[in-house]
Order: structure tokens, then C-alpha cells, then sequence
């Protein structure tokens, strides 16, 4: 069973690679490259799959996973400049496939645990372009 | 190939057991421990997997699909407490991830056949959490 | 000029009127008569009317606005039972109609400024389904 | 790692079979059937897998992709009568799992490449109903 | 007050004047003009203003406005092609003006009431473009 | 009759005043007030009210509405850190307030004709705070 529970921030960010070219950035990253940065109303989806216990009924505490997210996503995300703010996005550019990366890395710690494990995480950049990030494995037979 | 239909219905719940005490209940639970319970607008969406009929190009009956879950789901939920009017949450808990296995059970027997198997049931709370009941079996090699 | 904050909460509660017979109470309320008490998650929007002040650049502090909606309308709301737990519904059915009448005399006091007014409630009982309370002089010449 | 992105086109369709007779489509297809055609507003995710590129971040280069989908599905779907207008609805009925399968048709050989691989086509009819084409192989051990 | 609810229904249309030329067609309605036609999931939204009854709390009665919603706007244009088989639309456009217009003509006899009137249609032609249509005097002084 | 279309943009802002104190920032505009800046996807519906022309049953040519709006509001601020790159946010904080009236004031000439008018100019920050900019004398009688 997978639970996911949905989290937002607002952030700015900017797609280019110092060591290329103005007209190389364009390239890669179209209008995302300009250099001031632009943002977006991220929203994340989280899912843990697991058990329910047989008690509680449910696969986790609801409460202490929104305490996690808070401080481990919202907290140090929300309304920043992820580039200039949010290691590492002072070395890495922050994609969306680089920001799902990067949260799963935060939370998954987290949310292991005996009976669950970190499923997947879901970045809508904006609600046309979303990213899922997952561990490989999770089909291999 | 998966087919999906959404149903929505209304319904009260509350999150307790009987045989705990109350602070045990509001710490588990936390505002859902209310014992006079609360609400919510589910939204349930059923997938079956298969193949689509050569002939008409659909993996099952939409019109029978539509009567199965309201049959199965809609009129048994719909405007109920389900702790004191759908069993079996009179015995356990109606946690989403309940809710989801208990629909599972109600859907499965009407909706497998030759050419198709219910594949999920995802079951929303609110828009910002929901769960997903699945078969433990569909990724084994 | 108008600024709109969205607000949700989970809720019970029954419509029917002790004082008529439970056929008329069916005739009248339908499903929602079921004397158990069903519920949704409600989606309320708050309308305040003015002037944005010309140093901030904002009609209020949305800080404060938050503050007084949490207070004044989730805190009471939230995970209740409506008809036994938040007056003035032990007395008069809570329906949308009367929700978003309560709600607007709740915030109206805390709302209401210099340069300022409460515009509008709207309450979504459903997606499908919502009202909007609004002053009636609203368009008098 | 999963990229998804939305597309949208509007267009007509009639589910029937020349050969069946009235009653008989009627049977199959319910309303649908209607010979003059009704229409929808489809919703397309399509989802590609891959490892982003170390340098850039992205599994695929977004201007591209939005250049595909619009190429390949929306300038020949779109504002058209699929029965009359888009092979091969012409030859097999035009229902969302036919729809899903034909773009899935033509946008793989345009998504497929060293690092990735087409994963999913979403298409919803309705925001009721949708349905999901992918390999059959995917889970195979 | 306001009670608004929100109905939906799939059609096709083609937006054009048999006596213009095919030039002058593209030239005033676009990709619209396409004489095969093409269709929508429309999204309707009808408002009645009245006083809530002192006993019930409602402005009207919700089942009996959904049986003339059904009645008047959903079985005449669901599944059909709006041109071909709803009149007036042999002989007028049928823009979302035109049809936000016949849907108030075709309501506003059976929602106008001692205590209530109708207030507003609004018609969704895709979720990006909508028409309200209302009488001319609402702001009158 | 009115018609809204709705278009989208993201952009990255901060909400300070230059002249004031760090802590007096931070008092007024909250998390909004990091110099860095943060982002959002804006989304603007745009509506202009007008009597339908009797041939083609539009308020306006919706092929040149779209280009308006593209020209006059998605070139300028989609991608932008509007403090920096965008007047007058060199000289007025970016809210949603000031945001709304710009916007109004860059269509409002485009938009004007015989037969119609710029009704209201909508702003959403976030899915749940837009702001509504219209003439001040709408309702007078």
C-alpha cells in the first residue's frame, strides 16, 4: 500500500551552467537560462509505501510526516533562490529532475523504517511538467 | 493497457478505538480522534488493467463499470458514518488505507475476468493525501 | 480592488429539523437527512474589498489574514460535527447557505478597516456545488 | 527517472461499427454511438524515462519534446473529427484506449534514444476517465 | 445570496456561416471553422440569487434544480453535435456566447421563483476560456 | 456578456521597500521579504464584457485576444525576476495588488472598443490568493 501526501512551495531558480556560453545556455535551457531567474508554486507529492498497522490502520503517523516534510522540504525551500540558497544547487542546476533528486536524498532517511520505505517522490514544476523520481530497483524481478 | 474511472461520495468518520484511552486516541489520531467525527468528499479512482476488445476497442463496459461502483461503492458510502453504518468500520478503523483495501474487496469479485483484473484503488481524503491498494504480487518477476 | 485567501476545513453535518417527521425530512433534504450525519472537506474563499496601501502595495497584511481565518473559522470548524459542536448549529440546519452566513458574521467584525471591507464568503460544499454570502447592498445605485 | 508532460487538444468522435447494427452500437457504446459525433477536450500526458544528463540536469531536452508532441499529436489531432479526419480511426473505433495506443505509435520512434525510453501514454477523456498505455514488459522480471 | 452548481456535458460544434466564404471562415473562427467539426467537454455553471427559506436554510430545493438542469441542459446537448441536432444552432454560431445564452433562455422560466431568480450562466469551452452571461440591469442603481 | 481567458506565466519577485529596515521588511511581507527573491506560475484571467456581433456570436476575435495577451503581459513577465527587469517593480513592490493593476493598465487600450470593454483584470498567486482589479465605478448607478 502507498500513501502520498502533497506538499507546495514557491522558490526561484535559474537553468544555466556557468562555464557555457550565453548563447550555449540559451540553447540548453531556452527562456529558464535568463540569469536574473524566474519561479514557479512548486508542488511535491510523497509517497511511502508500506503496511498499515494493524492497529492504527494507517502505513504511518500522518503527523509526524508532516513534521518531516515541513523541515526537511518546505522549511528550507520556501521562498528561496534555490541557486544562491539551497545547497546543491549552488553546484547542480536545479532542474526539476535535480530538485526530486535531491528531496528524496532529504527525506528518505527519514521515512525508512520497519515496515515502509521512501516509494517515490513527484515534482510538478508547473501542473503541464512533472518529474517522478524512484529508486531503480523497484520492478527488478 | 489500464482504464481508470472516477467516483466521488460524502461521507463522516472519526479515528478512534474504543480501548484506548482518550489522550492515547488524540495522540495517535490527533483533531480525527474527535469522537463525534468529521467528514469529507472522497474521490475514488478504480483502475483495471487488460486488453481492449478488438471489436469495440474498450478494455471493459463503460456502463457496466459505472453500475458496478455505484452499486458496489457510491450507495453503500454515500452520505453514511461509516464507523456506525458500513461495516465492517463498526471493527476497524476507517483510515484511508482502510477505506481503500475495503473498496478493493467490495470491486474485485465484479470486475476480474477473462481479459482483465483490477489493477488499483486510489483513494483521496483530501486533495492533499491519498493511498494506494494494490495487489502485493504485480511487480514479482 | 478585491484579495481572495482560500481556506479549507473537514466537517459533519446532518440536514434535517427535529421538529418534522422523517418522511418530510427525506422530502426535503434527501440523502442528507440521514439523521447519522455525513461530511465533506470544505473550501472556503474570503473576499476583502479596498485600497492597497501605497507603501506596501497591499489591501491588508496577509499575515493577519491568515491569523484571523485560522482563528475565527478553522479552529472552530475543523474536524467537528457541526449541529453538536459549532453554534449556531444546534439551532438552525447547516446547509451551505447558512455556513457562509455564519462565516461571514464571525470574520466581518475582525475585517472590516479604514480603507477596507468584507466583500464576500463563498463556500464550496463540493466541487460541483458552492454559495456565495455577500452584503445586499452591494450594487445599489 | 520520469518526465511528464500535459497536452491538450479538442476533437470529435463517434464510437460505432459500420457493420453492427443500431441497436447493437447502442449496446456497446451507449450514448457514444450517436452517428453525428460528440467531442472532448482529451488531456495527453506522455511520460519518457531516462538518467538526466550530468551536465544539463534534464532527461530530455524540453523544447524538443514540446516540439514532438505537438508535431506528431496535437497539429494532426487537434480540432479535428477523428472518424473522418485521423487515420486510422477511420478503420478501428476512436475510444480513449485506441487513442492512447495510436500516439503512443507515433511518438515513440521520436522518444526513444540512448539514455531514454518513451514510458507512458496518459489520455483522459473526461476528467472521470482516463486511460494508460505502456509495454506490456515493463514489470518483467 | 448565491447557490451555484456546476453541470457538465460533451458536444461538437463548428464555428462557422455557411453564406461566408471558406476564406473568410478560417479568417474569423480559426482551426474552429473546420466543417467536420470538432467538441468539447463543456462545464456549465448556472446561479440562482435568492433568500435561504427560514425553515429549510436553502434557496432552493438542490434535487428538484438538479432535475431541471438534467432535464433542460444535459440530456438535450450531451453527446450530440450541437449544429446538426440543437436548435437554435441551425442558425446561429455556436460560440460559448451564443450558448451560454440559450442555456439562460432555456432555464430562466424554470428557476425564476418568488424568493429567487437566475443570476448567472457561465460556460466553460475549454478550462481556459469561459463566458458569463447575466441580465443587462444586474447593477442598475 | 463577459468572456475571460485565462494565460500563465512564471516569475520570480521580492516584496521590500529599499527605505526600510530589514526587520521592518520582514515585519510587513513575511517570508516574501528574502532579497533573493522567490517565484511563482502566475495565472491571469482576463476579462472583457461586450455584446455579442450578431454574425459571428463573439464578444472578440479570441485569435487576436491571445495575441494581445501574449504580447502585452506573457513576453514582458514570463520568465522575469520582475524587481529587476520588469517597470514600473523597479519602483513599486511586485504584490499581486500592483501586479494586477499593471496588467490592466498594459491591456486596457488594446481592449477597448465600440462594443466592449476590459472588465476585470484577475491575478492568482498561488492556487489559493488572487486579487481582482476592476474600474471603480462597475456598479455605480
Amino acid at each position: 500500500m502507498i500513501i502520498t501526501r502533497k506538499i507546495e512551495f514557491s522558490a526561484s531558480h535559474v537553468c544555466r551552467k556557468p562555464e557555457l556560453s550565453e548563447e550555449e545556455n540559451r540553447r540548453l535551457f531556452g527562456l529558464a537560462a535568463n540569469p536574473q531567474g524566474h519561479g514557479h508554486n512548486y508542488v511535491v507529492e510523497v509517497s511511502v509505501e508500506g503496511q498499515p498497522d494493524p492497529v492504527t490502520g494507517m502505513v504511518l503517523d500522518l503527523k509526524e510526516l508532516k513534521d518531516v516534510l515541513t523541515r526537511e522540504v518546505v522549511t528550507p525551500y520556501d521562498h528561496r533562490f534555490l541557486n544562491y540558497e539551497v545547497p546543491p544547487f549552488d553546484r547542480i542546476v536545479p532542474t526539476a529532475e535535480n530538485i526530486a533528486h535531491d528531496i528524496w536524498k532529504r527525506l528518505e532517511p527519514h521515512l525508512v523504517g520497519d515496515r515502509r520505505k521512501l516509494r517515490q517522490v513527484r515534482v510538478y514544476e508547473t501542473p503541464d511538467l512533472y518529474v517522478d523520481y524512484f529508486q531503480e530497483d523497484v520492478c527488478s524481478g
